[in-house]
């Protein structure tokens, strides 16, 4: 199957000088994939005039007359940029052209384009920011990581599923373990929205393992990591600062001097490989999970190669049918539920 | 003034093999503080005798008969560990022959154990636990870290008093400025829960700087982080599966190939250097703020080496006063609410 993406190419901290670089490198790399670059069709004509016209030929241009900017209000967004770059690459999606929309713009905006256009799937109350995170086993999926502030236990229960298929569907996983993001491994702790969460997981056919704390994400004790959209964003961004931070001092330590420079020339081929494998750009792109349609969301301040590891998540997701799955396991679970409910009256 | 600080010397994965060595230890570098070893008498003695006596005189044995189990109930210790180390440890602030108690024992116990003994400050509905975290401009105080799972906003607030007086007496900070961890530095980020923190704060005397999200932690953005209990342990213990994950890829990368210990070899002094840096032995020693005494927690699987870090810091709170600077705080605050109360009526 030839898979083609949509890039809103306009969106981001950067923009086009980023999306469209990233892009004819990516193309450049996998031979059957086709884009749909969405945007200003003469700034776009003009900086893919700057590179390597080999791939041009699986590059459509998409105009778009408008751009949703990083720190526009979602609602304001939807309501007055209806020829956007964003809201053109989803609509993409939408009409069958494009399997999968990706940007670099404005997270809320986004979100609420994406639900407004392409529909949640049956059973899904909200969709939930999903990525894949790298931890000492592998690579785990948590979610959500911002999307929803406060959440239901059954919302928290879709979480599951959406985790458990991505999981599935990309890693080949079967039957991923999913916990719940908790402050201690007790079915005691918590508050009674964590309790009564644990409850339904258990109750469901996912493979639950029970509560785990914040460590358990790096230490990768489940497949998937399922926790309100609040706690996983600081999480992640906790992370985040903690990984900059080390970065910092480890730039400290090496730089205080001629000796200890002098040994960092001498690891410098190791420190290069563990900082390639820490590389936050290695894990950017995000899923925005529970839509009737893919659509990857990348950092706003993605450089080039970070912007093509979006691009390849869109293309995996793609080609691994995981919205069917996904909307199949909980057209499942909602049976289980409706049968249940008959039983018991 | 000499401070007296009770140990409970049983508590922890470990107990005494760990809290007796570590009391000596950091006798021996302080020569103005005395111990008061709370545990089994024949056990402790047994334990001291192994060790070098010259700091013996500054020692006291309290002997309790029994021990909280580190998975113990809080309310079943409260109720039948009438004479536990911790139980004991604690009851010598409240008489005041000692002036800080330090307990590597079961946290929900110990928090249980001191708010029932001690009670709390006027004014502070529930206690917290505060931590001093390292950040790349030197330390903040971040709370609470997962006593109080949900959290109202005047709680939110007192937290923020709490951790505002601790930085100013602990590190001379004046004026400390105090973020309240959200989702996104906009106002309208969070749920109304944390929007109406945000304005209580905003009305306070202290020091606010509004929203700061995960990241900011690490950055050293303000001297406070205040949180709920639950986010707080959650970004915590991510925090410490990170920095866990990044020394196993360290190590893995440095033992790939005898090349690669070579390089190690070269930067092992600047890596030592790097590793005491982040050494989280050296962060050991949680506050329960909002106490009517100073109680402090190590973590229960802390070595001698994090145990002394606990002594420290119980000296470091008991040398400053600092709960008679968070009673005046909480009293001026509550003060003024009343003041604009009559204003407003």
């Amino acid at each position: 199957m030839t898979i083609t993406v949509a890039v809103d190419a306009m969106g981001g901290d950067v923009g086009l000088k980023v999306t469209v670089p990233a892009s004819i490198q990516f193309l450049q790399d996998h031979p059957d994939i086709h884009l749909i670059l969405v945007g200003d069709q003469p700034a776009l004509e003009a900086e893919l005039a700057l590179h390597d016209g080999a791939v041009r030929e699986r590059i459509l241009i998409q105009h778009a007359t408008q751009v949703v900017g990083m720190d526009e209000a979602p609602q304001l967004a939807l309501k007055n940029k209806k020829d956007s770059s964003m809201r053109v690459a989803i609509n993409l999606v939408k009409e069958g052209r494009a399997q999968a929309a990706v940007s670099a713009g404005n997270t809320g905006a986004l979100m609420a384009t994406a639900r407004f256009v392409l529909k949640t799937i049956p059973g899904i109350d909200r969709p939930a920011i999903a990525k894949l995170l790298p931890n000492v086993k592998g690579t785990s999926c948590v979610l959500d990581l911002g999307a929803n502030v406060d959440c239901t236990p059954e919302q928290l229960l879709q979480f599951g599923i959406m985790g458990s298929e991505l999981m599935a569907c990309l890693q080949g996983k079967a039957n991923p373990s999913v916990g719940l993001l908790n402050i201690g491994s007790e079915d005691i702790k918590g508050n009674d929205n964590i309790k009564k969460t644990a409850e339904l997981l258990r109750q469901s056919e996912l493979n639950f393992y029970g509560n785990v704390e914040g460590d358990d994400i790096c230490k990768g004790t489940t497949d998937v990591v399922v926790c309100d959209g609040f706690t996983g964003n600081v999480a992640l961004k906790t992370a985040e600062g903690l990984a900059h931070m080390f970065a910092v001092f480890l730039k400290e330590e090496f730089g205080r001097s001629w000796w200890t420079r002098l040994c960092a020339l001498a690891a410098l081929p190791v420190l290069g490989l563990f900082k390639k494998r820490i590389d936050p750009r290695r894990y950017n792109g995000a899923s925005l999970l529970g839509l009737r349609g893919i659509v990857v969301k990348s950092h706003g301040g993605a450089d080039v190669t970070g912007f093509r590891y979006a691009l390849a998540q869109a293309c995996e997701e793609a080609g691994s049918d995981v919205i069917a799955h996904i909307a199949d396991r909980v057209a499942k679970q909602l049976d289980n539920l409706k049968q249940s409910e008959a039983e018991a009256n």
